[in-house]
């Protein structure tokens, strides 16, 4: 069976452009045009932001980190101050993680079984299980609109026999998960498969045969070729249940935004442009400006004098924003994740226009011209 | 003589209540209601906040810290770039320190001479010499609306013979600093005299005769006790000229500021709102707050349910700042940053507001009740 299955919880799609889509994911926060991305809220806050700040740059929904909220400052303190969105003040929609992802790269002394992984937490070492059904307990506790199936992320350059073990184990789980689920959050299964199309297909069937009211794609952005992901994606992407979201985890650039939307995929999340702002890496339709570089040493210029973000409709010079940076302020790391932040709401926000007016391919063209080589 | 000389600079006092004075300073970049507090923006940027969030606490004016900004980013860069108010987009009234003070405390190898201080920039060790005119020159690239003059500020714990010698210095250092002003710069005098009642009203008498555009008390807050400093300015602010703005330099608490005012001191500037904050330390007319503290594990109370800052007014709870502060997270230096520094812009508006309607020792005496003892 298909379609969603959690209440208030819906997806339509208006309008498609080759495999591109564009159209609206509900949910009990309110709408999310599509396609989305999701800025990542690792610990409950998108890093250095404000909510307001963070829905100013488009954003309709965020991403939290399972893992991290469970260790700190727990979800039953979270579910006590009443879930994730009162925690946080974020009005929009949400989506957790299952925190597999972060057990598994995260975690320390991690061993993985049928029933879970077992780790130390990376904070202060004490011991953690994390089964499907506490995947599905904790991310109920925290009460975003979205939960996520635990999953079995194989890393890159993994045997086909390996991606094979984890796509048979990820099923198995995504049984469990739909089992525990909390009645009232939307759940989205994860399909894997690596960069294998044909298990990737597989999987898409398998997974999409179950009451997901989205499909995931797991496992991308860990460590192949990104020309072999997007010919993979280029592959699968439009393969998966046309009446439910897609969303691709953990990926990716502008560019990798441009190609997989073209391939298919409605929903993103990466830490990006977040992690890059705060590294004094700001994004540009034509390139990225390294902040510190001593070009910019007098350069009178906003980062993107095309940009209308805060950061650069302020007035603020690439010379102000390296003297910031170079004197260690935090006010260019809000500055740049702003202006990172703008961007991808920006590119989502044309996509979604280019696909309404059939000239989706034209866009991409023109995108990825401009853009620098990854 | 006395009375302002700059063009665009006047100080109006429109009442006094007992010796609290209310009025406004008027700068070429707008009108700064008296008694005003002055955020440190130490190196370009009151550190955390945007110049919009700053001006939303009240703030029409800050301080910018001389000596960092001629170490990094330079002085010639900040005046290529139009000026600190331009690099910085703060567009109110603008003061900044000689540099003396932080030559004194931050650099290496500092030597005294009657021509002013060499010594190395603590950033790399470059040599560097700061004399009245150097003082003068350098704040004039800056392009504040005030600049104050090189003074020598003795350690607290100084003898009188020491004090005097510093007295004297400062003394002659003040005509050379208005002989080298910039001639569209307001430039302050900065009354020296440690502890000892006598010599600062001497030096008041002695300044107070030169052309400056307001008086500075410098040299307290440098480790003499809280109740002495207060005994001394209750002698000595209110003989400073009356036509001129007084302004207490790098002070203080809120009672400090409470009691300041009423000793007759129109202008503050201190760092412990900022500081603190980042520190996890949220400031409440009742006291403070340790944010860390294990008792705000699970508080939904915002920092001060009285307080209308952006971080109380958005729901924010103590256990959700408490998560973010052990977390790591940016944001909470921002909104206590934001919250603390409501908090002193309220206390002067209330104290603007008390010393017009001639309640300004009740205004005193409720909030020094309510304070926590220092």
């Amino acid at each position: 069976m298909s379609g969603p299955r959690a209440p208030g919880f819906a997806f339509k799609v208006h309008a498609t452009d080759g495999h591109a889509r564009t159209g609206v994911l509900t949910t009990p926060h309110g709408d999310v045009p599509t396609p989305t991305f999701m800025p990542v809220g690792t610990q409950g806050s998108v890093k250095t932001l404000t909510p307001a700040e963070v829905a100013a740059t488009g954003a309709r929904i965020v991403l939290g980190n399972t893992y991290h909220l469970w260790l700190r400052p727990g979800a039953e303190l979270v579910a006590e101050l009443g879930g994730l969105h009162a925690f946080t003040r974020w009005p929009h929609a949400m989506l957790t993680d299952s925190g597999g992802f972060q057990a598994f790269s995260l975690a320390e002394r991690r061993t993985l079984s049928d029933d879970g992984f077992v780790f130390r937490s990376h904070l202060d070492g004490s011991r953690r299980a994390l089964t499907p059904e506490e995947a599905m307990r904790v991310q109920g506790l925290l009460g975003a609109d979205i939960a996520m199936q635990l999953d079995v992320c194989p890393p890159g350059g993994s045997s086909r026999q390996e991606v094979e073990k984890a796509v048979r184990q990820t099923t198995r789980w995504a049984h469990r998960c739909l089992q525990s689920r909390r009645e009232d959050q939307a759940v989205f299964g994860i399909v894997q498969g690596g960069t294998f199309a044909d298990l990737r297909l597989a999987h898409a069937d398998e997974l999409g045969a179950l009451p997901f009211d989205g499909l995931a794609l797991g496992g991308f952005s860990v460590g192949e070729p990104i020309e072999t992901m997007h010919e993979v994606l280029s592959q699968v992407a439009h393969k998966l249940d046309a009446e439910r979201p897609r969303y691709l985890m953990g990926v990716g650039t502008p560019s990798d935004l441009v190609r997989a939307i073209g391939a298919g995929i409605d929903m993103f999340d990466c830490v990006l442009p977040t992690r890059n702002a705060r590294n004094g890496q700001a994004l540009l339709r034509t390139g990225r400006i390294v902040i510190k570089q001593a070009r910019y040493r007098d350069d009178p210029r906003p980062l993107d004098p095309e940009c209308d973000c805060p950061c650069c409709s302020e007035g603020y010079s690439r010379a102000y924003l390296r003297h910031l940076y170079l004197a260690g302020e935090i006010l260019v790391l809000r500055l740049i994740t702003a202006h990172n932040l703008h961007l991808y709401g920006k590119l989502v926000a044309e996509a979604r226009s280019a696909i309404s007016e059939g000239r989706y391919a034209e866009f991409a063209k023109r995108w990825l011209e401009r853009a620098e080589p990854d």
